[in-house]
């Protein structure tokens, strides 16, 4: 069974790249940016806009994750600049039994940003 | 149902506290804490030791999750000082419906050192 993997995009977040007034926040820009990537690639992951993933230090900020895998959270992503390191390394992670993409062949922003990961839980309650 | 929530204790870590010649890593040390105070407080968590939660650069370092809820990444955990602190919130996690305890209840030092958060994934795969 391939378990395609998630991509939470903090919508909330500031950092990143430079909003002038009325421009849409980074986060939301870069969500933008990263729905505009994946229909392009036709990529069947799912992305989802969330309001806060508690790393507005070094926002902008995005997670991957699937039931069984494990989670990874991701920073300092720029909406002109990362959209596309970030959808790479989510189809590695949907790629991989138990998402974990090969060190050295994940973008070099990824390598260098990663903030946290958390294993995967059991996909299965016990009684 | 209650869902109980995991607990993840970082045993790679070598921030937070001195570690003496031949001791344990700062990691080992903070997991034994929390193993100890978890049979103390009679508490049912699940306590699991992992291998690197990629926060090293702000360890030590756990995370806190469960099916269908909000996992948490925590840093700067002492050893020697904030087992209970992780502990407690453990608890607020395992008892909250979607693993957000209210904020100001939280311990002073998770509210601090919050590294990143993630949403909960879907319990069930659509088909």
């Amino acid at each position: 069974m391939t378990i395609l993997s998630t991509l939470y995009v903090c919508v909330t977040c500031r950092g990143g790249g430079e909003a002038s007034a009325g421009e849409p926040r980074s986060g939301a820009r870069l969500l933008a940016a990263v729905e505009r990537g994946s229909a392009q690639a036709g990529t069947n992951l799912s992305v989802v806009g969330v309001e806060c993933l508690s790393n507005c230090s070094r926002s902008c900020s995005a997670a991957v994750a699937a039931p069984g895998k494990w989670t990874y959270v991701i920073g300092n992503l720029d909406p002109e600049q990362h959209a596309s390191d970030i959808l790479a390394f989510a189809r590695q992670h949907s790629a991989h039994e138990f998402g974990l993409p090969v060190w050295r062949e994940r973008p070099e922003h990824i390598r260098k940003n990663t903030i946290a990961r958390v294993p995967p839980m059991p996909l299965k309650e016990s009684p």
